[in-house]
């Protein structure tokens, strides 16, 4: 990261990245999975969620103050099967109640999975305050939205 | 009305006005108070609440879906008393709860009052979904700002 220039939005007091589900779906979701080379988002960065632990992410994100936004790449906990990895170095992301299906107009655009990170490894797991959203497309795509907090 | 323009800020999706009742007085109404001519807030427009119904003021303000920000001036029911006239054509709003206290890093800077509108005439005024907080400086001063949704 070194090097690198932080990106920011001038923004007037009170201006806030606030997205609504729907938005971060059909919008930022969409776009970056159709034009992934090109399509910047000025609030939402990329991050490899496997290799980065929950209180290192506000210091990687664009922005945000008490829920942060990234983009990542799904990744398989085998070459061959469906299951994602959701392990980091020091703990793992587990999922906590049942998907939201997430409409736009009526129609099911995708879907918003909640996720608490526990350290250590399961089941033994250590229950941590950390929180992540995870959204995908309600079709087949290696790349989702997350909203941490 | 006619013929004036909305002024509009061209945000990117998910951006949103969702200020701290700190940044409203510290920022906002300070501002607006010390330089009142001058000083335009892209989100917060002027109002007259006591020749506005609650349901007029979203079509009034400057930007807003499920809350609406406002600067208004003190209308006082007596020319030589301190209470304030809040009442509308149609009904009046009523204050609820106690004020609250805003603080700016320990130091007091402003109060917050909620307000529920009744429509009618007090004492037999019909309460209704719509709510105001009204933010006020520690000092004197006829400006208030507020949130209306």
């Amino acid at each position: 990261m070194e090097g690198e220039v932080k990106e920011e939005i001038d923004l007037p007091p009170g201006f806030r990245f606030h997205p609504s589900d729907e938005e971060l779906i059909t919008y930022y979701l969409m776009n970056k999975i159709s034009d992934s080379n090109n399509f910047i988002a000025r609030a939402i960065g990329d991050v490899d969620l496997n290799k980065s632990e929950p209180w290192d992410l506000p210091g990687k994100a664009k922005m945000g103050e008490e829920e942060w936004y990234f983009f990542s790449q799904r990744d398989r906990k085998y070459p061959t099967g469906v299951r994602t990895n959701r392990a980091t170095n020091s703990g793992y992301w587990k999922t906590t109640g049942k998907d939201k299906e997430i409409f736009s107009n009526l129609e099911l655009v995708g879907m918003k999975k909640t996720l608490v990170f526990y350290k250590g490894r399961a089941p033994r797991g250590e229950k941590t305050n950390w929180v992540m959203h995870e959204y995908r497309l309600h079709s087949k795509s290696s790349y989702t939205t997350h909203k941490v907090f």
